[in-house]
């Protein structure tokens, strides 16, 4: 028996992604909630599976259908009614004040960022992925020796209208990469490099440690310019040296942020979650969330929330469902977040470790507050 | 109040060692649960620990004590009925439905195969470790030059009438090895070094990182041909470095095992259950589980089987004992189990997660399915 | 609801720091229960957070207020009060039976060994901070070629009425350091740079490897003749590279002082615990605390607590406040130490996993069996 009413205040979703506006078959919808390139072992299923069954669980209903109707009758009905009419219901039950979405993933197979905004009947802002801004560069024609300074005129151009950046470098070098700035000349031999090997192979995707690290500090400037925060992503993904992904593995650039002032807000963090959250006790600027781990973690989300509550400020945790082409991943980041966060905080007030008005205040502040601030979104 | 029934299935216990036919006095019985090569400090008891009072717990009953029997009364009890009737007892209690046993490790002081089927009255196989078949080859005499075909041919008898090849890369050489299949030359090269060296100390045990790599792929394509699992040792052991011991080291080498459609089973996992467990999500041939866990852990053993459920893919998660030496560590790994499983469910179950149905197909899964079917024992 | 009573038995703290002695305003208050070196995000405060809320939950009553008094009621009634009178109210209330002291960091702003005794009520002994020790050696003038035979002798000195040596090797060059001793002439060459570094910088740190190095083996060869156990700090802190702290890379080092018979008692250990834990089940002279991670985790110390018990020997788990400061740190490590180990084994009795005569064997080798062994206080 709870203590504590239902958490029903708007989310503020700081880290998201577009939804797909088109019909998905069971094969295709299966894809769409798993991080693998490939389709699950034969005679086995993605619904077979902590996210597969919250899908079910709390889902269903919103298309009509019992809890925990199965993936079979759940895509069937999905079908039914149509992509469009499916993504509406979603994106409005999941109670968000406003949406930060980051465009720069499969752009061209989701919604942009007014089209979400419409979809959820709510203000949308954008995020830009520098690495995808720094391969953008490259594609569109540019020699070694102009490659930094078109980088950071794009960097600049794209964030004209966006809220903040966002970082991969977790995927592309892992946070064992150095830290600090390369110089001007070491920038000019790398793209160079790269130049050449996308000349040779076709294919644009950076990964050059130093090139990574010219697009970082340039992002890194423009952050501290314009007061934006920068994402980090942080921890799990679907092709990463989990090992590597670690957030205290980055803490040298991290500190250089904190001279600069620049929030960083690191993502997801598991199973790093007790790193991510010790973090925010050391360095003013870090902040951190839990997006799609709830997700991933389905009936066990309740204790991911706890875990990030366990040495972290209340002033540095973030909501975000980091939700990606399914409406329903939207929906469920939501639902799992009130669920597990009120739970968390009630066994606290049952064990005489808070108050009702604590508890409204971290939940508060979790929800949309301290993003509005980090954000500028206040007033 | 518990909503699920008992788990009463019976278990496919896929990963096992054999037991010691022999009487064990008061400090050889702690010995066989303990590793460390030491006796523990003066004036303290291995009783004195987590897995000291599950057996006190769970199975003093069996010899027909008390539950929480002291540990000196139990080994007496114990040296009275013989370690015949001790090891009967235990092993027809566990309920299992089959056992896979690594014969590898001090083969010459436990049962083999044949021997543990007999005692627990079911069906048991072979898991050929592979660290001991190169080390016997070199043992039967063989120069640098043909060591790789010896090994290789040595690998194919003993997987002859097995179901299963394992590794223990991470106490050789930790997973923080080059996961590349060496050259042929550089194979040669480091036989030759290594036979120089057994000449010399007299001892053979392989640690070579290129004799490692060699017997690894050697295995590998084995597995490839007979549709064979690879047992990946994982975590904790009794000699490791610990930290070196993260599956998500070994992501290189699981990741050519995909492209081969070998499952990749790693076993413990412990204290990394939860990178375990994500690899589950990416890797289309990873599998998982909390063998030899559960015991150490005791009464802590619910919170072990609960993370290997927080992101792994029910399909993906196994059963096993890890038993060594003490029948009792098979009846304890098949209680422990039978409680934490059952326990963790109900929760679900309770916070509206999970049906019966949901409930009985993780269950069965788990206990038996997914084993039977990467273990080709379907049918 | 609770079977088993309060634990109400004396602790002894066996890592611990002095008090401040002086009156402390709002933000110096503040300041001294963050581990941060920068004050919290402008409008955002320190008592936000987990530790915030135990201060104002346990300490309030203490100083005659509500529990959950404001942080700004709190800071008025203790300036009210008077540091002396708080003081002593805390240190009281603790209920410790013996603190053992390191004595090395910020020594001249807190109380000193006898003061804390007078004030506590209890006897107290000092535990003595290597690196300290070898920066005062330099301070006090010496050679390059004198360094190793001055450092030796003031340590020897320093510890002849000490109980304890410690180590903050993990601040210092993190564990991911050679763990060997360094030869005599490396000594030298690395004290005579270090002396020059010091010419130059004025500023006096250990950080050199085969400073810090030759400081270890210094200290661990006085443990051996004294039979002194050697503290490691480990894990979280103030300044650390987290990811380079995890004890379980310190295990070359911790072998050889078994061989040694040199107890190692791991301190802190979050988020490592689980990897301290198991090291206690390999080596015969690993122990380990959660001191300061129950305080900064609060709400959830009682799950650090119960991580604590999960695989460790029941006969290495030591207490410690790593109180540092306030002496609202000394209260609250008690306070939540009786509260998290009680709730703990609690459900293991619930659970029927533990019977209460095993309850009261754990909680009084925890609270003092096991330290005043290791520490030679016994009889």
């Amino acid at each position: 028996m709870s203590h504590l009413p239902e958490i029903d205040i708007p989310l503020l979703d700081h880290h998201t992604h577009g939804v797909i506006p088109t019909d998905l078959d069971y094969k295709q919808f299966q894809a769409s909630f798993s991080e693998s390139y490939l389709p699950p072992p034969e005679g086995t299923s993605e619904f077979h599976k902590p996210l597969g069954l919250v899908i079910r669980r709390f889902c269903a209903p919103l298309l009509d259908l019992q809890p925990f109707a199965s993936g079979e009758e759940y895509v069937a009905r999905r079908l039914e009614l149509g992509a469009e009419e499916v993504n509406r219901r979603f994106m409005r039950a999941g109670g968000f004040e406003r949406l930060l979405i980051d465009t720069g993933f499969k752009s061209d197979t989701i919604l942009g960022v007014g089209e979400m905004s419409e979809l959820a009947a709510v203000p949308a802002n954008e995020v830009v992925r520098i690495e995808a801004v720094a391969e953008d560069v490259v594609r569109s024609g540019v020699d070694a020796a102009g490659f930094a300074h078109a980088l950071r005129e794009r960097l600049v151009e794209r964030s004209r209208d966006a809220i903040a950046l966002k970082t991969i470098v977790a995927y592309r070098t892992t946070f064992k990469v150095d830290q600090t700035a390369p110089r001007d000349d070491e920038v000019v031999e790398a793209a160079g490099r790269w130049l050449k090997e996308i000349e040779a192979s076709g294919k644009v995707r950076l990964s050059d440690p130093v090139i990574q690290r010219a697009t970082l500090w340039a992002a890194a400037d423009i952050c501290r310019e314009r007061r934006f925060p920068l994402q980090v992503h942080s921890g799990l993904g679907d092709d990463v040296d989990l090992h590597a992904c670690d957030p205290s593995l980055f803490t040298d650039f991290i500190r250089a942020m904190q001279d600069w002032k620049v929030p960083i807000t690191l993502l997801h963090n598991y199973p790093f979650i007790q790193q991510a959250g010790w973090l925010t006790e050391i360095f003013q600027n870090v902040y951190i969330d839990t997006g799609v781990v709830q997700n991933y973690t389905g009936p066990s989300s309740g204790r991911i929330i706890r875990e990030s509550l366990e040495s972290a400020k209340f002033s540095k945790i973030l909501f975000s469902t980091d939700a990606m082409a399914l409406s329903e991943l939207y929906y469920l980041g939501s639902v799992l977040f009130r669920i597990g966060l009120r739970k968390a905080l009630d066994e606290w007030l049952q064990d005489g470790f808070l108050t009702h008005k604590d508890a409204d205040a971290i939940i508060e502040d979790i929800a949309y507050r301290n993003a509005r601030r980090i954000y500028n979104l206040d007033g």
